[in-house]
């Protein structure tokens, strides 16, 4: 242990001696920040790694086990496969209280395949791709765990520190399939960051969510010969799809509807005998999805009767709002300060500029800088997180990190390229600071870890968790 | 009485004297010819106020007291407003049997009003047309009852002829409402006939038909403050109409459905309480007719349930295929033949190639000839009539003739012109001939009326007429 | 004049006296409200016309001629007929500055009739009712005008007053076409109000909007015939239709997008060879709705390329999205205050409960107290009005008076029954007084109007006012 | 060589006896059917293993093989791979003229896998399936080319047989490929068959067909974020097959038009990029299809219009409607009667009823007769074969044998089923026999080559045959 080090935190653990608190935290901060500097090559080759192989939901085999084998490397001790996900692990350090745990993803995008240049080029045709930037953010979490780790060594520090490698955040909720299982209880404070265009700790929240998935069931027939004796399935799906565009109008500005045909039938000489879509609907608040969700079911069940076809509705999971915590927002916003401004180069904002004139943006570049902390602000932007379901369990930092050029589209190829290139990895190394720095605080303030709990038990008031879920355990896809 | 004449009918009452009957009934039928000829100018008259009312269902006051008073004039008993509708009446001569009825059309269609010329320019705005050519039809038929009358009185024959001037057949059908109260069940025969593009004894049928119409009810809100909690009729129409459109490939090559949009919603600031469309079914068989109605029923039900909103579907009315009569159909070609071709000049051609050529279609031309009797053709045209009621009762002819040129659609502009024109006369004074020749020939033909119902009854074995109407009377729209 | 009043303005007059004015000026406005009480049972009566005639858009004959005789009775001189427009009127009063502008509206829309009792119940079947409450909207404007008039008459008061009597408000838009004309430009402050829910000095702004016809234009043919030589106009419509719903994912949450279908073609048994739709299109800012007007005007071309026929798009009118003024809003806001609450009793607390029952919202009743006012508000709410072009062209308060229960939908048959219901009457006497009080005011605040016209010109600082309609006169019905 | 044999065979070697022929002829064609006999289990094995393999289009790597390698087994020599194709080979014996073709198909259908039972069971979850009975067809075929050439062998019979074995014929269409290569240029006559539901020697023709990739592209976006950023291009295929169905009502009875959707989107939460189409359209000639492909490109083109995205359509293939040959049906109908009705046992008929009642149609079972030779039939009944390019180049036999029982839909898992069951078996020995006996004759009977090719000749004159193919080589796949 270097020697310095170990001064400050023994100035932390003989309580008289606060004066000089700040000035040694900010010490130890630095030698976080350092930390990470030190395991930059190896972030970016994990997030590299995981970029080319942008497995996607439950599919995540190797890219959760780069993350994984890492943790052990680093010393944590690994649980692999909980809450039935073989891609879901857990990676804890000490043991006591706090419990202060960080969330990393690792989950790509179908179809958004892209190699790591500013022109669309996909990478590999039709594969997935990490239009999310979830390569970096599963990396850049674990950076930070691992030097909060060190501090925790270094410090002797009394605690638990636990990564959660969550799987499938794109799609079902793998965290929803953890919070179930309880693997959040016992938790003090959760941390997270999220890729984005501009770094800014947010507290507008985010969408609740239900994916189904709709089914239609009709008979076959020969297209040409007798098409009077098949009942296609695809009509019924086609009415559901334009009933739900037609609802469009009649839900409040707060709601989002999107879906895609996953099965449109097979042969065309063939009356469709199945057609299935995967549906999402997302509000502010998970009850008010509940009502359209209801409704929705309605709709295929009218859809299926007017095409006199079967009709079938599977839940696929149900996600919360994210509740956030204004008193850890300052906390990270206070880090965020203290880190600065990400520093693109010249070469960064080269790149930005050729991926934005591509994608019909402004060339405005990237934005580096913090954006103020608006602890009271208006209406949020669409969007769900699975975090959202652990935010109920425990207090939760959700901060984004600029990763990508201002302005594009995200869930994009332009996404992709940023999350291979400089630019994505300065935003991690970014974002693993700002959790390492914060994380540190935390261990050394219990009385803000008790701010604000205090804030979330009144938030939380008379409120109970409970997975919105279907029954048995998650839809794990068989190998290939 | 001319002696001739007198003489030439007295060769077929004394029953021994048959060698000469041909020649003779030949004369008698060149009387009823000379007797269309003096009507020309009246029938030209009549039918040209006809095609100037352009009255449409159930609306045709003026149209159809044009022909009860002439019939009045001519000497018939005329009966107004039969079986509960103000516009259908019944001209009646003479008493016993046999009884044969001759039936004639004067309703117009919505929005095919157009002047008497071959390039496309509408007469009154938005207003009806005779683009079914009913002016022609109504006015010839009561011409060749007149013929038929005069022959009788001349003749002093035994029996009676009556005139049926049937409303609504474009739409409702009012031979259907004459049917169910019984007005046909006397008759020995029906004669009939329809403006067409060519002139053919034609037994290949038409097709069964409901119409209907189908109403949405849903609930109003602010269309920009709060759409949310409105539930749009409108919406539910245009699922059901889709669900229609999607029906079309799932039913046989001999259906038709067909529709327009009554009602689409009033102000577009107001979420549309109400919607309806007018829905047309047709097969070749009543009972198919009646599986895809009742299928079109789930339709509206499924689309209401999909869009949040109640669904009404109303029988408007139902028309058998025809049953057409062979024995029948031999004696009415026979008479075509012996009236030879319709002699259209050079003028009627340009007119008739001018609008060929205006409406996008080859310039043949006008086609004036007798097409050869085919007992035994193929598949139907598509096509409905209420006459097809009446074929079910009584034995019915219903020949086609030329008032319009070759290939121009049916129910256009194009044949509301060549129904004002030169054209359209020719067709209805020969059509006035065929009918008149026929029925002089089976006044004169027991046998003849003997073998039409000897096949008719044979056709009909097992049947009983059943007029498929919504119970109460016609739906006569109250007065403006 | 009484000596009373005539005394009080003297103060005014006098420039030097200010202490006393507070008091003055509430004595005055005491007289105001006299006035409106005193008018009562005539706005009542005027109300309840407009109510019974239920005119829509431009065909609002007696509607206006009520309210330009009243006028004229109260000694205003009335100019009918201004902007090309026969139900637009102007009625005036006194001459020189400042000139103060006061507006009403009349028209009512279609299908929403109602008698006013609680339960749906049609008044004439189909016809149109108030179901925005112009007949209120009309007469406590009119009414304020009269005994602002009053006031200037028995102080003396130097200046000019314009009641601006506009049309068609719920379509096509009269006040823009006044607009057009120049017939704001001279005038200093324009007072208005809106019948609603609540009673609120509301400053969040309208939505701006263009109305639009879409009509398509395909070949007739019979339906059953010869359908394939048809080209369905009505396909081209529900093409059309289809992708206007489709693009609502598409477009931000501030729009709102609705249409009716106002000609959906005539007899089933002809293709539809015309249909077309009344669109309308809104959101925060013409320029954005501009944007997604072309991008309409493409949707159209693309679905009659579909259904290969032609298209044609028709502008009827634009709107701006409203400029409120705080200063004015400020003043207006000081003088519901010192209204205080609508009394609403019992009963009409009984008629609102039901109403709201009978409609599915929560029976609350009617909430007749003033709303605080927030001079930073958030989003709008939808809904447009062509008073806000009148708002880009001289200061405009536009405040909302309760004249109907909570939460009821808009444009609703519940609307209806309000406004001709006692719950109406109470709002419509209200608004005479926010309205009449705020004119004294401003006569006798020189600086108040100036502070007013400061604001604005910062506002539309660079600015010109454009109304954006098609060339030529207001498309005035021709005569039934 | 057996000497009864040889026997006969020289009796028409002697072209002086005549008058034993007959006979002679019978007595060869019985042996062509013990052929048959001797070969049941080998066919049964190889329709067995091409029903199991269930390879779909240009994927019948063991179907092909399987076939292929029985042929080199029977002294055939093998040309595989033939133009470009890896599963397209030639078989063939003998040299110079006459040269008699038998072609044999063997791809399966994808997603009906189905056990060989009555009940609705998967063999394979989302497999394909012979739900078209190409497993029976080629073997049967394959067995029949077998015997034929035993027969030459034996009488030493001058002439060249060639066994096609073309692959894809459920899409694409392997045979236009072979056409367009020249590869069926020098034939006299072709023979073949389809597994059907009842066995016919039907002439009434097949349809000719596109088929066709409808693509879109659009942009995306993030689908909760920022929807309005993306351009769906699903949206765009919605409103392309909303635009595919409503064309149905205006084309002529004989049209068929189907498709499935291909691609509808990746994850929901992503604005689709892409979306595509397989589309089919069909009608009794080539010419009017592409009339209608012209149509739908129109379609395609207006769609992406209205969805703001780009459209591309590709052309698969085309194929023509079949050109039966009356005088070699003549024959083969003579060669059906001589072999008497197919002999289904009890079982047969039981598992055939099962069947029935488990797909909703009558209980009558198989129906193993031959059906009466109609040279002047009607209308054709839907459906395509790549067969027909074959027919246009060389006169073509194309038989019916029942294979399954009367009234299931063709192209479903009944078809499947009954393809890998004794039913099945019967069919395909009976297929080989016909084609077999009719091959002998044609080889014996230069005559009726003659005639047949006469009649080829009138029907062909002034026609000159083009595959309406994209230019290049066939579109097989890359290996998996």
């Amino acid at each position: 242990m270097r020697p310095a080090i170990l001064l400050l935190i023994m100035f932390f653990q003989s309580a008289s001696i606060t004066v000089q608190a700040d000035d040694s935290v900010r010490a130890l901060k630095e030698a976080a920040v350092a930390s990470i500097d030190r395991q930059e090559n190896d972030l970016i080759a994990m997030s590299n790694k995981i970029w080319a192989y942008a497995e996607t939901a439950f599919g995540e085999t190797q890219s959760s086990e780069v993350l994984a084998s890492y943790a052990e490397q680093q010393g944590f001790q690994v649980q692999r496969g909980v809450a039935g996900m073989p891609t879901a692990f857990i990676a804890s350090y000490g043991e006591g209280r706090p419990i202060i745990g960080v969330v990393g993803e690792f989950d790509a995008l179908p179809r958004l395949s892209q190699t790591a240049t500013p022109d669309k080029h996909e990478h590999v045709a039709g594969a997935a791709g990490h239009g999310c930037g979830h390569n970096l953010y599963g990396s850049a979490s674990l950076g930070a765990a691992t030097a909060i780790k060190q501090f925790m060594i270094e410090g002797n520090i009394q605690g638990t520190l636990r990564f959660y490698g969550t799987p499938a955040e794109e799609a079902i909720g793998g965290k929803t399939y953890m919070a179930r299982e309880g693997l959040f209880d016992d938790l003090d404070v959760v941390l997270s960051w999220h890729p984005s265009s501009s770094s800014k700790m947010d507290v507008s929240g985010s969408q609740a969510m239900v994916e189904t998935t709709v089914s239609f069931k009709g008979r076959t027939a020969h297209a040409a010969a007798d098409p009077w004796n098949g009942r296609s399935a695809l009509d019924g799906l086609e009415l559901f799809t334009h009933s739900l565009n037609l609802l469009r109008e009649h839900v409040k500005p707060t709601v989002r509807i999107h879906y895609s045909i996953t099965d449109g039938g097979g042969a065309p000489n063939v009356v469709p005998e199945s057609a299935s879509a995967s549906v999402w609907i997302r509000d502010s608040e998970l009850k008010d999805v509940l009502v359209l969700y209801e409704r929705m079911q309605k709709m295929a069940a009218g859809a299926a009767m007017a095409a006199d076809v079967t009709a079938k509705v599977t839940l696929i999971s149900g996600t919360y709002g994210i509740l956030q915590n204004k008193e850890a927002a300052k906390v990270v916003h206070a880090n965020m300060l203290n880190l600065g401004d990400i520093e693109f180069d010249e070469a960064d904002q080269k790149f930005a500029k050729s991926l934005q004139l591509a994608m019909g943006v402004p060339d405005t570049g990237l934005d580096g800088s913090v954006q103020p902390l608006d602890l009271d602000p208006g209406e949020m932007s669409g969007g769900s997180t699975d975090l959202a379901d652990v935010s109920w369990i425990v207090p939760t930092v959700d901060v984004n990190v600029a990763t990508a050029p201002t302005d594009i589209p995200w869930h994009s190829w332009g996404v992709t390229a940023s999350s291979g290139s400089p630019i994505g990895h300065k935003g991690m190394q970014y974002a693993a600071k700002v959790l390492a720095t914060t994380g540190i605080e935390l261990f050394l303030s219990p009385e803000k870890i008790e701010a604000i709990n205090a804030e979330f038990k009144e938030n939380t008031s008379g409120f109970t968790y409970k997975a919105y879920l279907p029954d048995g355990p998650a839809p794990i896809p068989a190998s290939p």
